[in-house]
């Protein structure tokens, strides 16, 4: 491990340390004790609050690692049933506790950590809501429960023939719920990018009582309620049930790999594919860098990975024509498209996937090596891609340079759009002499500084949380931090849920 | 005409009538003056203020051909520039009148009309700002005025080569603005069926101020501002500008006619392509009756037009393999598919957009004939599909029935999802011997209870305005007008925008 990370990255590290053990970690006394008909819901051990502190960001693995707990929740809530939601947030409310929404607590944003809080704050553990409810075959939706993790609910979905295709890198990991509320991004790489088009109504559980759309299969019937929901990131209500979009498992497949030695070639392909209208599955483009590091490619160049698939058609028309525009800019595709018919996956695309779930915890691993690595990622439209992604690099890198004596950085492009990329980016730096957190924190500002200033979204799928909300806001409309805590007095007007998500915690909800 | 159409109905119909005179039309006088420095943008003359009175549903042609008007605006506005459109708002904020913002003015669900207002009513026409402002080649998207007609904003794309490919059947006279507001409908028959996805970013002024996104292709950061802009219909600001995604215009062209005997068999059909993922720009579903109206077949059968379009390549196993889906459900395809690449269009396709694009227009011309004749549209799950097209028909037939003897109804699906169909109903009824309009309310509201008790939406496109405004309430979920109103409350706080649209006016407001 050490080795070979050492020399892919290019600096060295330091072997990877245990993180203190749950016996020594000191936890400040719970403030909050459930009422006798709640009792058995709840939990105050310390395993439980210890778990429920944080999200998965590189702050929060840094200070999990260190035995670093001052601010835990006071009580652990498991629900298993709606009613159980409801009266949770009712006693929440009566007793003026926050209250913090947690499905699979793999936030990179804050969004699932205990807030200060002057009473106490219930963590509300959805994962105990896991089931498939219903499904309808005619029009391939199903309702699910918002507690399930991506491999439970496709587990239940299969046994119907169904499966749902919204493949977030936290997909083992991560809830419906969860998935919904981030306006998580999955698996494909154009047209459908988040779960939100996958989302036919939803039900959530306010303070204010049942939030319910009706299942349509679309609607312009006034501002959309489902869209509101979409983002909302807890702080408007639980999302205990939806209907989603299904489909039968892909039979068909087409993939190739092509290779370019220039990344504005690589760029300029990448986005002659996305306008063509082939509405590919996969579209990701590695730089050298990622491709080497996620052992795509042994060459040194960028890498454009593309594949279809389908339960309908063959897509050997749909693949030689993406193959074919990317060439045109430049590409090569040495052992062309491949195409199967079969739910078998193998060659790069199958490292690539393998790379691609199993990233975040090799992270893990090499933060206990002292190494400051992170991610993070945008949108923005292809006119400005040049830039930002100049701007982007040599700011990270300076702040690297000068905090850490160097570091590495990559990027990839997880979803394209007609009108622009989303790339996605990571950094590595050496800390292992100190002082990593502040670090950290002088480098996220630069590259959220740049991504702002460069047009782009601060976040493309991973969501605001804590973490992106001041730059959320200088993105947004002005007036739109007002809406939605405008909306919130509606549906939440005594400001239980996540307080200081999206928008800040005001001093009378506290 | 007239015998034409007798045989097409079925009954007997009276010869057109002409309109009440502009001379002959008795206007209450005008309640509101503008200021020196508005004055030079403000019309209260008779033409102006009885061309500004309706919309374009049944009722409004129906009044405005009888001369009816007893309610216009007081003054009609026409702002050249944002600024003008700021101080518009400015002052009926400060003298207490409510603004109506009007772009074609094909609303017809009452969007645009005067409400009773105990001050005045200043309506508001956009189409000044109709210009294209800038073109971003790269990005494929356009910067375009929100008062700009289709055929306006479509002549000065194609001087960049670029088309905005967003055609709701009104598309020659309503404006881009109010497509948006209204969440428009366009030709696209399956994924971007509104105009909703085309929106790039928008920019609004409110009465709080400028409301505006930023340009990004896609993002997650929070609830989507775009996505309360879309929808809104003109209660919270109005749509000044908006990036647009734009295309290439298709040069490569595919299409088929399918023939069904059985509509169950036809639904089938259309189910079985939509659900595919061949994501066709055309697929429409005429029954027999509809059919015959528009003259696309002369055969008494269902039709499903199938079409595909792209500016990439060519469509061959796209609409072979979509004939193949539908012939598979029963239907047959006499001529195979048509294959081209230029830019004609010819065929059934071709008959059927000139008499979707004259529809509406024709409608006026059996109005003054003495006909009740509406349309009204829907969307609902594919497992209610059967039940609300059985119950619609019987429900909209019995009234038509016990109110005028009798009558024609007849429906298409004019967009299509996975999971479900968007049908378009048509309803003609005699009503030469008086009282139609009573008559027409008592046919609609059986249809709209109708909708909503077989699981639709009340409208998938035509938009909610003030005639859906209670059936809307009843599908959206509880606590959504509160929502609504709050949103209102922030961005046009003394309600002076559209007051009774979406939620009803509040007492304070008038």
């Amino acid at each position: 491990m050490g080795q070979w990370a050492q020399a892919l990255l290019g600096f060295p590290i330091a072997e990877p340390s245990d993180p203190v053990p749950l016996d020594a970690i000191d936890l400040p006394a719970s403030r909050v004790a459930p009422p006798g008909t709640l009792d058995g819901l709840c939990s105050a051990s310390k395993r439980d609050r210890v778990l429920h502190s944080y999200g998965r960001s590189y702050p929060d693995i840094l200070r999990g690692f260190s035995g670093e707990y001052p601010r835990p929740p006071d009580l652990v809530a498991r629900p298993r049933t709606e009613d159980d939601v409801a009266a949770l947030l009712d006693w929440c409310g009566d007793a003026g506790f926050a209250c913090v929404p947690f499905g699979g607590g793999t936030s990179v944003v804050s969004g699932v950590e205990a807030p200060e809080h002057p009473r106490g704050v219930v963590t509300m553990n959805l994962r105990g809501l896991d089931r498939v409810l219903e499904v309808d075959d005619v029009s391939r939706a199903a309702r699910i429960q918002g507690g399930a993790l991506g491999p439970v609910l496709n587990a239940q979905l299969a046994d119907h023939g169904f499966e749902l295709r919204c493949f977030p890198q936290s997909y083992k990991f991560s809830t419906l719920g969860g998935w919904i509320v981030t306006r998580a991004g999955g698996h494909y790489a154009t047209v459908r990018t988040h779960v939100d088009d996958l989302v036919e109504s939803v039900r959530m559980i306010t303070p204010s009582g049942p939030f319910e759309s009706r299942r349509l299969p679309g609607s312009g019937a006034g501002p959309s309620p489902d869209r509101m929901v979409l983002g909302s990131e807890g702080t408007l209500g639980i999302v205990t049930e939806a209907w989603m979009r299904v489909v039968r498992p892909p039979r068909f497949r087409a993939s190739a790999t092509v290779f370019f030695d220039a990344w504005d070639q690589a760029v300029a392909g990448l986005r002659a594919v996305s306008q063509a209208g082939l509405a590919p599955a996969n579209c990701r483009l590695l730089d050298a860098t990622e491709a080497r590091i996620n052992a795509v490619s042994a060459r040194p160049t960028h890498t454009l990975l593309l594949g279809f698939e389908s339960d309908d058609h063959p897509l050997d028309v749909w693949i030689a024509r993406a193959v074919e525009l990317a060439v045109a800019e430049g590409g090569v595709c040495p052992k062309g498209p491949r195409v199967r018919d079969s739910r078998a996956d193998s060659g790069a695309a199958g490292s690539w996937r393998d790379a691609f779930f199993e990233g975040p915890y090799l992270r893990d691993v090499l933060i206990s090596c002292g190494v400051i690595v992170d991610t993070f990622e945008t949108a923005c439209t292809w006119d400005r891609f040049p830039e930002l992604d100049r701007l982007v690099r040599a700011r990270v890198g300076a702040a690297m340079e000068e905090l850490c004596g160097g570091g590495t950085m990559s990027c990839r492009v997880t979803h394209v759009y007609p009108d622009g990329p989303a790339p996605y980016y990571t950094f590595l730096a050496p800390a292992s002499d100190g002082g990593a957190l502040e670090r950290w924190r002088a480098i996220k500002a630069e590259a959220s500084d740049a991504l702002i200033e460069a047009g782009g979204t601060i976040t493309h799928h991973h969501a605001v949380g804590r973490m992106h909300r001041d730059h959320a806001h200088r993105q947004w409309p002005s007036a739109w931090p007002g809406v939605i805590q405008a909306v919130k007095d509606q549906l939440d007007p005594r400001g239980i849920l996540n307080p200081g998500v999206l928008v800040p915690a005001r001093s009378a909800d506290r």
